[in-house]
């Protein structure tokens, strides 16, 4: 029997027991012996709770259990999270984890200290909440030399743009919805402005490059200066428009990595990813493209997934599982000196200044639209893009890459 | 060091070989050691090849080197690839093999030897080719009761439905064509008839349900009756056609299983794999539905995915990586007693004895077309739905299931 902690009785933590509960058979028999809940860290107690004798207040009592093999963090944040990680990782205790954040900041160097202490830290949950993606990189693409990573990775960022799609709504109107549902936070700013996408590319990234890309680095837009206007440009181009988190090695410890806007075309496998599925499309020297989808959020998928990290570390205790991710950061290119095409929105009356600005682009009108038009400039280092719109002013009424 | 031999110097073989050499660092890296190709077995001799002076023509040389560990089986057929690789794992050697012929006979014999001797079948290249899609279902989804699978499965029935849907033509005609660029076998009988996605689809359900699934037994349908009038039909309805092979899992030890085309709709995800890309949609009772894309076949990512294979062996030298799959055969459900919708396009002249054949049917006309119509049955049981085509007689010009 492997005695298992649980930090954090919200969403993911209730999730991560009700899956070893009620999937119980299953997970037994892939860990090869049982798995048993002993504790649920939690300051709230849960009565009535069917394990509410499990619920304990203090992290102590747990890292101090020489039974306790295993700790589930799904507490999230960088406090107190990252605090008894560290302690429970060099107490040998493996740590399964969904918190992205953490991941994000510290991740080499728990993964370090993990290994110093023959145990494990994992994190399959952190991205993509249930799609196995971590593992198939690991574990899976071995035979490869991944040369870039492009995911979908915020659920609730593409569940609006799929939303504006399909009805040509604006983002305001179709965040509020959102929010009213519970698709969106009350405070949407991590997911609409990029940041939490941003996080998970870090994570991919440094696995892609063996070593730490920073996510305070990485360029990151978010949609909140989309529009239905964009949509009806998209659509008339047989384009659709998706946040997509980007990385792109550029040699052996440079790599090229942005969150932003993009247009794409309807038949890239990435533009079928809709509501708040989430994507992963990685390119190996070998394989070429392969994509991964899923349920990227949620309760049971991102329980699942902190699970069958549960089972992998079951199945190791005293052995370390490989995971290349060190400590020394990876340059990360400058984002101005790249080369990127723009679909750019131009009020009607600077279609001279436009084109000439931007010489040889293909531009597309359509019918009923008399105040602007759209032009698709050809590839253009961002910083003299940057300065071409600066000049045209207000004229310009929104630009998104082309991916 | 690891030696390493290659039964089989053809098109993956040799691939194998590339992948070993092109990426070695990475490779190594991944492995922990040094891997290095000692033999490859073939008939032939290969006079100029850079790897001419590995290449032998007798397995005994092989077998009886204690130096190699790891052997790759990528001969294809069952006769001597089964005797090379049973000895093979009798001392100790682990296999990793594309052979999905070999793995849907005889796999979990040859798991069975292989563990009973300390060492590993790998099997990842049998399916999908360069897809990871047998380590995710064995250790990434260890926390789910899967429930479903259904894939695309076969490169050259997919490039055929792919061309078929978007020119407008006919399958004799696709077909040719495709054996002319080489995308189809001169004898395309195990592509187009289903055989090869049927052994696939019993691996895949083989790992699902843990026992054995015999591909023998499970209802196979290949695509040389679906038509260019089929597609006309398909895109009225918002729908396409593609070559599936489908598993539900019906309780514990029993399997629906089957290989035919479906008509489905454009947002399905599955419905957006096109041209000789492959993919396997994974239902689990936690995390629903998740998917796996990517390049089917061709020499680098199936070779890509033998190497996977090899790396993982590598690091488990000497240890067990589980794989469920006892020589127990699951239950296969007798397809007549399921239920299924049915697309079925039948002669104008008979409009009123097939509208009262299906009772509650809804019927599509394309404008345009005279002879013709189609109707969209209710669920309806597979023998009885096959009566009323009986009773219709050549009425009824095609009939497809709805996924």
């Amino acid at each position: 029997m492997v005695n298992v902690a649980v930090l954090g009785y919200g969403t993911v933590g209730s999730g991560v027991v009700e899956v070893i509960g009620k999937n119980k058979d299953m997970v037994n028999k892939k860990s090869g012996q049982e798995l048993n809940v002993k504790y649920i860290l939690d300051l709230r107690d849960f009565p009535g709770d069917p394990y509410a004798d499990k619920v304990v207040h203090d992290f102590e009592q747990i890292v101090n259990d020489d039974e306790v093999a295993i700790i589930c963090e799904t507490m999230g944040g960088v406090g107190a999270a990252y605090r008894f990680t560290k302690a429970a990782l060099e107490r040998g205790k493996s740590v399964c984890t969904s918190n992205k954040e953490l991941v994000a900041k510290h991740g080499p160097e728990l993964l370090q200290i993990a290994h110093a202490n023959n145990c494990n830290y994992l994190f399959e949950a952190s991205v993509g909440g249930g799609i196995p993606i971590i593992r198939p990189l690991n574990y899976s693409l071995t035979a490869e030399r991944i040369e870039a990573i492009t995911g979908i990775l915020n659920g609730t960022t593409n569940y609006i743009l799929t939303k504006m799609e399909r009805e040509g709504a604006d983002f305001a109107d179709v965040l509020k919805e959102a929010q009213e549902k519970g698709y969106a936070e009350r405070n949407p700013e991590a997911d609409v402005e990029g940041h939490d996408a941003c996080r998970k590319i870090a994570i991919l990234s440094s696995l892609m490059m063996g070593m730490n890309v920073d996510s305070e680095k990485i360029y990151t837009e978010g949609i909140t200066r989309v529009s239905a206007d964009d949509f009806v440009y998209a659509r008339a181009a047989g384009k659709t428009i998706k946040l997509l988190a980007k990385s792109t090695a550029l040699g052996e410890d440079q790599v090229m990595a942005m969150v932003a806007p993009f247009m794409l075309d309807r038949d890239n496998p990435l533009a079928m990813v809709n509501d708040v599925f989430n994507a992963v499309l990685v390119t190996g020297n070998m394989l070429g493209d392969s994509m991964y989808y899923g349920r990227g959020a949620g309760k049971l998928p991102t329980a699942s997934a902190v699970v069958s990290d549960v089972v992998d570390c079951a199945r190791h205790l005293g052995k370390i599982i490989m995971c290349f991710w060190e400590e020394k950061d990876a340059g990360i290119a400058d984002i101005s000196e790249q080369e990127s095409r723009y679909f750019v929105r131009v009020k009607a009356s600077a279609r001279e200044a436009a084109e000439a600005a931007f010489a040889g682009c293909e531009t597309l009108d359509v019918p009923g639209r008399e105040a602007d038009f759209a032009l698709f400039t050809k590839p253009v280092k961002e910083k003299d893009f940057a300065a071409k719109c600066e000049a045209l002013g207000s004229d310009v009424e929104s630009r998104i890459r082309l991916y």
